[in-house]
This record gives structure tokens, sequence and C-alpha cells, in this order.
């Protein structure tokens, strides 16, 4: 299972864009992962937590954690590992892994570069 | 000219990222813009209105701005394009480009898809 970690935004289309990336991955990636989801850290449903538990529920034995985020400020280096680190305390047996956030990509300057040239 | 034009952080860590990313920015694109700065939206310095207008006064008739956000929210869809149009106000005879913004690109979808599988 993949979880797509979003801010979330008081204005709706912002919400949707990020489920339409994730049903875009979650299409692109299905021999990888079994279901690709968006969760929020705030402001958006589902919050973080819940979504992590009901993946679990739903029998996933392991969840990878992708921050949707550009830039390593207050969520990406606080809010979100202590929120894995309490699913990792709820769910010891599940593999939770939280990998880089999308800021460091080393792919992303090559594509901006390109696009601004 | 071009700025990226970030939301800021309180965490100065978080700023020095996008200000790193438009110095190597500057280094890919010296042939097309004949300098890069970054520009904040809150929280760091320059703020983007007394960024655009050192542009002007150091003699640039053209300033690309391109949105480093991901998603299309307030910042993106009222707070950007409110900024842009009060510049260009204040500088008729500059032509001030809003790019869409990074969240839009194309070829982002491919490059998470290849990171995630």
């Amino acid at each position: 299972m993949l979880l797509v970690l979003a801010h979330g935004s008081r204005r709706h289309g912002s919400n949707e864009e990020v489920r339409r990336l994730s049903g875009r991955l979650g299409e692109l990636l299905g021999e990888r992962y079994a279901r690709v989801a968006p969760a929020f850290l705030e402001l958006a449903e589902p919050p973080i937590p819940a979504a992590i538990d009901a993946a679990v529920s739903a029998g996933a034995d392991e969840v990878v954690l992708f921050p949707y985020f550009l830039a390593a400020g207050r969520h990406v280096c606080d809010d979100i590992p202590r929120l894995v680190a309490e699913a990792r305390r709820r769910h010891p047996r599940v593999r939770l892994e939280l990998r880089p956030h999308l800021g460091e990509l080393p792919g992303l300057l090559p594509l901006l570069a390109e696009y601004l040239r």
C-alpha cells in the first residue's frame, strides 16, 4: 500500500488534485502496490493516522508513505515523522516506510530546468 | 529574470532549500535568464513584491514568475495572481509572466511513478 501524504487545503480543488494524483499513481504502479491512496495532515479527509490504521485493518503488512511536499519545513521534519512514529507503536508488526519528500527527488531539478528553459 | 516563488517557512533550512534551488536553476539556465532568484509569500526574505520591484530597478524588462508550489490552493489561485496584478500596475512597461505552478508540470507524474516504483 502507498499513501501519498499531502498538507490538505481549505480549497476543495487542491485536495482533489492530490486525490487525482493518487489515482493516477495507482494506475501506473498497480504492479507494485495493491492500493494507492491520499492522506492529509489537516483540513481534508482522511487524516494520516486514520489512513494508516485503515490500511492495516484492510490487511496491509507494508505501508509506504510518500510526503508530497516540496520543502523540508516543520510538517516534513517534525509532524509527519511524529505521526509515523506513533503509528509504528500502534502497529508494531507492520512495516511503515517513510520515504524522502518530493522536494528531495534528484530528478526534480532537471525537470524544472527543462520546463523553464 | 526568473523568480522562483515559494511559500516561506519559519524553518531556516526550508528557505535555504529554495535559495539553493534558485542557485542551481541559475547555473542551468544562465543562457535563458540573466538572473534567477527566490522570492517568498511570507516568513522569509525577500517578499514577492520587493523582489519584483528590485528586478525592475535592476533593469529587467521581463520577469518570469514560477510558483514553486504543488497544489492549486489559495496561495497559487488567489495570493500570487493578486501580487502579480498589483506589480503589473506598478510596472506597466515590464512584462511579468506568471507560469503555471509546479504541481501542473506534465513531467511530474512520470517522475513520481519512477521514484515510487
